[in-house]
């Protein structure tokens, strides 16, 4: 039987086992919650790129170091299960970070995540900062 | 019975409408693919509003004459029917106008539509420049 209520929780939790990867400096960890095809779909500001490997890879160049990569947090988050297989995210990203690792950073996310075999994965990220 | 190549179908006339509308200079028209309700959702690059009046009014803010309209055209679209009640596009805008226009300007967006009993509703926009 479909819980919306259940499906926002699973995927809240999804969410925070990002933030938790993500400040223990753990990018592979943290990108386990994307979809491991080269559909993924990954929108940032301007630019569109595919493929979950290219994702990883760009978190990788942009990320270099854990300084870079900072104090991740997520709110005013939004979660929308659509039917059991679908939801939508939306949400913000503040990443706290020294001088040296490029300062503090925020920004907007539209997630659509899908229900798949291992779980709730992102399968679109549309992710914007001022 | 759920066709996902009918569904597709539908929500592109939706955004050629919404093309045809926009280069019409008929803001109002353009709005009419939007869900009129408080709860519409539209980020733009570092800034989330909601609802569809607020939508409307930062429409006219941001495009006061025909001029800083310039002409619609969308591009690189990709439509996912969900369900059949649940789609997302995805896609480029660039709209081309002269230098008092504002000068040419491109994006990428990400949409939410949601079938109501009056057809398509874009119920999350996400848009971002670059």
């Amino acid at each position: 039987m479909f819980s919306e209520a259940q499906a926002s929780a699973e995927i809240t939790d999804v969410l925070m086992e990002q933030v938790d990867d993500w400040n223990s400096g753990d990018v592979e960890a943290f990108m386990e919650a994307y979809w491991r095809s080269d559909s993924l779909r990954f929108v940032s500001n301007g630019t569109v790129n595919y493929g979950w490997q290219a994702t990883l890879d760009n978190y990788h160049r942009r990320y270099p170091t854990r300084e870079s990569m900072g104090t991740l947090t997520f709110s005013e988050l939004v979660v929308r299960s659509l039917t059991q297989k679908w939801a939508t995210v939306f949400g913000r990203f503040t990443l706290v970070r020294s001088a040296e690792g490029g300062g503090d950073l925020t920004g907007l996310f539209t997630l659509v995540f899908e229900r798949q075999r291992d779980g709730w994965k992102v399968v679109q990220d549309h992710t914007s900062t001022p």
